[in-house]
């Protein structure tokens, strides 16, 4: 197999160096990794699994002869940056969501819509991370049983702030003084301490009062789905967590189902394992389920009262299958392909 | 007025401690206050408010003389004791989980169905503390438009395990070397860290796979509206938070409404302030709320698909309305008629 070269955008960044991580764990097949970042960033030197990167500035020219780019320095300079790559044949894999509505770009979760990756035009965009994670879930409900509603309530860990989100909530724990400067949204007037609090604001308002993200889980599920019909509802909340997002999910489903067809057809997906032995009080935590390349499901059970009704529980890891690892997979599809 | 001899049962806990502050505070018409407690504690010293407390024994014989007494020392306690006061003259206003779903005895939240408070045969329960915050907010809801499904997620406070949970969720975030004992359910093998972590599970569980929370948060809400057909749903989970319990709620409701409605019908509600203007990003908080009466409710918005389906977002302290204040003001409310 040709060794391919490989571009990481935004590499100082928490899903930049995740990326750069699993890219060595996974033995991409690589045969150079270039660090880029802002002018800011230019001549740091990153390492990460004992490589070292000597991070170079983000410019058009910076993408001469690069087969694969990850993008993750924020939606404006994907904005900038994704034509100049993709004129100069490189594949854009893009973690912001500046393409991810867009029609002409695939939306991927290789283990929910791999045929999307098909017919791409040069960028592929990466979900958010609340979605990926429901989505794993939902996919397989999805394809053997149909899904008619599906409500959300998310706990979203800090790390969906970026380090900077990671730090203020350490900050906040060892330094009853610290003043927030982050949370909920870095660029908006106010700020609130997370440590021992909960935020229902994740990402700015939009339209009917929802945020952004809330409409993003709503948006990217239906067009990953391919299903503009489907009643999705959610509420999203940060919540004095590190690394991982919990999801407590309601759907109903179009067919009848019994509790273990369910279990069966959750625990044979790909990315999904199932961690539900309440009698021994095993079910999926954040805490514990930190650097998990998997999506964990579990409080699996059926409504008491509509009986296509499913209530669970999912749980993974936002950096990594939430946004760094996902990126990376489309890659590896790519190339399997 | 005739000036009352109250007692408190579980005085040394979280609630009970509540209890003794919330009576002073609100002027509660006592001419005596008995703080009961185990064997172990009697004897103790409480100093509430500028005012002290000697602990003494709880015994049938405590009871000889008291017009109300509060509860709050375990279901067991409950059902050794509250015949016993009740054979002596009491009114028992029970915070355990004790008689609520026991038909002969009225579940109140004054807010919500005061008329129950008339056919009690000497003991009243207080709901769980999920149920209560819920329901306050669910009740004019009922009242103006009718509720069809409610599908409730809760965020959980550490308060909820008592004294001991607090004290648990502070060892761990000041030393990381500390063993949880205490959550999720201290009589259960297994205990998890709760700082930086959530737990989806709250008491034992039960039948169906359902937490014994859960349960109690579908029936007790039931019982109280007088609507055995309502169909909710509950999944709840302990966050890291010390005081107040949030909760996310979807409900659809009978008839058609807008927004103006609701909000006016919220706003107008005994108990319950509408919190929720999200161009200048406010929205309920536990960390801001803790040690308020009211329960506040925001993140008001319509479902996106169904035109009856609404969201919101109530936060409560745990420990007063959830709990203590609840409770005195059942007392509050026998009193006055």
């Amino acid at each position: 197999m040709k060794k391919i070269k490989v571009a990481v955008l935004g590499a100082t960044g928490a899903v930049g160096e995740e990326i750069l991580e699993l890219l060595i764990e996974r033995k991409f097949p690589y045969s150079e990794i270039k660090a880029l970042a802002s002018k800011k960033s230019a001549g740091k030197t990153l390492e990460v699994k004992g490589q070292k990167f000597i991070v170079e500035e983000a410019s058009p020219e910076a993408f001469n002869d690069i087969d694969i780019a990850f993008f993750c320095a924020g939606g404006n300079v994907s904005l900038n940056l994704a034509d100049e790559a993709v004129k100069r044949g490189a594949v854009v894999i893009d973690n912001t969501s500046a393409f991810r509505m867009n029609k002409d770009v695939p939306l991927v979760v290789p283990e929910v819509n791999p045929e999307d990756l098909k017919w791409h035009k040069g960028v592929i965009a990466n979900p958010n991370c609340s979605t990926i994670i429901m989505a794993v879930a939902l996919a397989p409900l999805e394809k053997h049983f149909g899904l008619d509603r599906v409500i959300v309530s998310t706990y979203q860990a800090v790390s969906g702030a970026g380090i900077k989100g990671m730090e203020e909530l350490q900050s906040e724990v060892l330094d009853p003084d610290y003043t927030p400067q982050v949370l909920p949204v870095a660029s908006l007037p106010k700020h609130y301490q997370i440590a021992y609090n909960l935020i229902p604001q994740i990402d700015v308002f939009d339209k009917e009062g929802y945020t952004k993200e809330e409409w993003k889980m709503i948006n990217e599920t239906r067009k990953m789905f391919h299903r503009d019909d489907l009643g999705i509802t959610a509420t999203t909340v940060r919540v004095p967590v590190m690394r991982c997002h919990s999801e407590s999910v309601y759907v109903e489903l179009k067919k009848d189902f019994t509790l273990d067809e369910v279990r069966e057809v959750l625990a044979g997906a790909k990315g999904l394992i199932v961690q539900d032995d309440i009698e021994n009080q095993i079910y999926p935590m954040p805490l514990m389920l930190e650097k998990e390349n998997d999506i964990y499901v579990g409080r699996i059970r059926k409504d008491l009262y509509n009986p296509r009704g499913l209530n669970f529980w999912v749980v993974g890891d936002q950096i990594r299958k939430g946004a760094a690892l996902n990126a990376v997979q489309i890659g590896e599809s790519m190339l399997a392909d």
